[in-house]
């Protein structure tokens, strides 16, 4: 079968997105501070098709209160090897507080790495997912799609 | 000098985050596809305050061309040894196209790793810079700030 090509970058599917996504301990969201866009790297764990990441009272908790469609990137990239591939997540991001969700997400791992309270648990479930994977040597005859 | 401290990360400076930013060759830029968000991995230099990338035509450049304010995040962080820092640019993005400007702007180091056409030359003038480093151990006399 051939892959899909978008501007020497190898489509991938969704299993594969996601199957890559999992292998990842960190990931970087997107979110709005005032109208100002920003983009901050977290330590997150997907279970059942949505990324778990905890955090503290800021930014990143009033984008899941706010219910905000959030960009969540995940990418494994060699700058020697100039190799790699990125994962693209969109979901409504949300706060877990129903204590028995709590509880049976307490064995997610996604301890963080810094001191501070970090108590709150956000949840988005991945609605669209996409990713393109860095293809060595030319692909002449690939098709070719917009660069993104 | 008292390093200030957001809950548990040390808030780099100005100066810190140019020089960090410019150790990196890959960094995420945010932008906006329709309405929904996305981040993107690109290989970029930075030069006299810019950041610097190639890209084909699609939505990168066209966050370019309507002159969007970008969010542009680089970060190292290692998942084994629980240490890092990463770096937030804010700035308007705008196409390159004055021949002579392209020409003086020729010797940057941002060659495409893959095949394909990346023709186009991006900038964003960083107009806000912002980092954070993780400090190993606890900070319990800390000033603490909201969790970004």
């Amino acid at each position: 079968m051939a892959a899909m090509i978008d501007e020497g970058l190898e489509l991938l599917s969704e299993d594969e997105c996601l199957q890559l996504m999992a292998t990842a301990g960190v990931g970087r969201i997107g979110v709005t501070i005032g109208a100002l866009p920003a983009i901050f790297p977290v330590n997150f764990a997907v279970q059942e098709g949505s990324i778990y990441f905890r955090t503290g009272v800021g930014t990143k908790l009033a984008a899941a209160a706010n219910r905000s469609v959030v960009a969540f990137e995940v990418d494994r990239v060699d700058p020697f090897e100039h190799s790699g591939w990125s994962v693209l997540a969109i979901g409504t991001a949300n706060q877990v507080t129903d204590p028995e969700e709590l509880a049976s997400l307490s064995t997610l791992r996604i301890g963080p790495w810094v001191e501070g309270e970090r108590a709150h648990l956000v949840r988005i479930p991945v609605e669209v997912v996409s990713g393109r994977r860095i293809i060595h040597g030319r692909q002449p005859d690939g098709p070719r799609g917009r660069d993104s």
